[in-house]
């Protein structure tokens, strides 16, 4: 049986102590500083408060104070940290972490380099950790639909661990697999944090659609929606999925699949990204919006940041065509303008033409 | 401006009147012999009761005795009839037409030939309106995310047109087109067939999903749903799309886009697919939820039977592999026994593999 490190607990790392311990793996769930009333409830009472239920018996809490020692002996390490935190994260390991560690990030992102290259957050992580001076680490990454709550809750849940190697996500996945967490597994980890990170950002504008409804004054006298607009930006958004597939070079089936098609779809279901984007469309401007969620973490502001600054250095050499990412192009004003205009409907779907 | 003949007064076929007379055309709305009272309340009061809406003022309401009277003149005819009764409505056409007619059929629906070939309804369509005697009529399709009561509402509705040929479609595309109903055109009419039925099909074991929460009395303590199940059947749903728009030929970017993720999206927003699902999915049997929704079509149910038809076929000559189409397979066997089961889940996503 192994000894498990989750680095952050916060709903979706901890998550995983459900699986784990199932199979019998001993977990140490260690906080970072801002994760210290949860720590301090594990410890009291073993309850985990933003999961709202107790956690397993093979779970022992660690201040982040005590990360040092939580890594001793440990097999391998769950980052649970969110894309903000991955930078801090790498460094905080990189000077714990005497010897490597094989790293398995629940974090979805991605990044780009000078060149507009678009890489994933777990690439940055890596190089993070040894640009800090810690060893060399391979980050390996989730993709796919699941809720915290409900893999906590032992629903049935369906991912795709990515690796470096297919041998090494199948290591990871044998650690994981029970009877209600499916894994699948994947070599194509840019592929897998490519459609993990976009549909977070294009959750976005599902939601200013759903959010327009409120601005039109809510559902007409007979109970008319605005779900037709909805799902032609979720349309657009898959096939944007698609496209950054196929322009880096990865499997565009993954749009069309679990990665791409089933996580947006889960994303849209709710959540924060969905309740700051319904807040954007009946009119809020973005700062009014960011003020009503007093100060929650809105991850697809990062992603559609890191795309802000690739798509032009990409544009400028051939490399992607932006006629093909008109919503991308959209919701990238959006943010800039900070309000949620009318969509480009009739720029949509050039695929179909 | 254009005359057209609208055949059906169910909610879809009428709500098509809204962007036709918004761009003045005249509109003739014909019942059949089921929406005598709509008729009759549209011929008193103007009002569509199952669209809950006063009709525009460029629609006239005729009951089926009078279809050959309203032909007369008319430019082209919009199918608004079901895919059950769409034998029916070429049959009656086929006495009525006297010189064919352009038709656009709104109805969903695939059939199979004994070969296992899988042809669109629209196919049947002229098929069945040739050999009962009537003039050749092309017979052209729609596709896409649209709610009968939200363009009625002149909500903004992306959609895709279908014909033998691109000209064609546009041409029927220019009678619609307005500010709120956005229209692509494609001359691949089976695909785009392919993907409006099977999104029907595939959201039957969303809901199914859905409804599992029931038998597993509902959300827990922390309020965990039945989201990452429902997400990972959406995901192999577009994935088996894909597939099947690959298997016949036709283009396989419309899985990921509007015809298939867009407008699979919707029809999981709700309504009697998903109402039906949901009682499978709770426990009830196939018979009893048939009974708890009284009557009410459930057009899933006969493109699964015509999928039922071609499948083994398909298989016998090698021309499909049956592995990766596993929620099918299921789906195939749960109307078969009557009963949903547990989804196969670790069949799911070969394409991953």
């Amino acid at each position: 049986m192994a000894t498990v490190v989750i680095f952050g607990a916060g709903v979706m790392g901890t998550a995983t102590a459900f699986p784990l311990t199932d199979n019998g793996h001993r977990v140490r769930l260690v906080g970072t500083h801002l994760d210290e009333e949860i720590i301090a409830s594990v410890k009291t009472r073993g309850y985990h408060p933003t999961l709202r239920r107790p956690l397993p018996d093979g779970v022992t809490a660690y201040r982040y104070t005590e990360l040092a020692e939580a890594l001793q002996g440990a097999d391998f390490l769950v980052s649970g940290v969110n894309s903000y935190g991955v930078r801090w994260a790498a460094e905080t390991l990189a000077s714990a972490l005497t010897e490597a560690l094989p790293i398995i990030a629940i974090t979805k992102g991605l990044d780009s380099t000078a060149d507009g290259d678009i890489v994933a957050l777990t690439t940055v992580y890596e190089e993070t950790l040894v640009s800090a001076g810690g060893p060399h680490c391979d980050v390996s990454g989730v993709g796919g639909p699941c809720i915290a709550g409900e893999l906590a809750g032992r629903r049935q849940s369906c991912v795709v661990f990515a690796s470096p190697t297919r041998e090494q996500a199948e290591w990871f996945a044998g650690h994981f697999r029970t009877s209600y967490y499916h894994i699948w597994t994947t070599a194509d980890l840019l592929g897998l944090e490519i459609a993990a990170a976009l549909k977070n950002a294009y959750t976005l504008p599902v939601a200013i659609a759903s959010g327009f409804l409120e601005r039109e004054h809510g559902p007409d006298e007979a109970n008319a929606q605005m779900h037709n607009l909805e799902a032609a930006v979720f349309g657009q958004g898959v096939s944007e999925i698609r496209y950054l597939l196929q322009v880096c070079g990865q499997p565009v089936q993954f749009a069309a699949s679990l990665p791409g098609a089933g996580d947006y779809y889960v994303t849209c279901a709710g959540g924060r990204n969905m309740r700051f984007g319904r807040l954007l469309g009946s009119g809020k401007s973005m700062a009014q919006a960011l003020q009503e969620m007093q100060g929650i973490t809105i991850e697809s502001l990062s992603i559609i940041a890191a795309m802000a600054a690739a798509l032009p250095r990409l544009a400028d050499r051939g490399a992607i065509d932006r006629a093909r990412l008109p919503l991308l192009g959209h919701l990238i004003a959006t943010v800039d303008s900070g309000r949620a205009e009318p969509f480009p409907l009739d720029r949509f779907f050039p695929d179909l033409c």
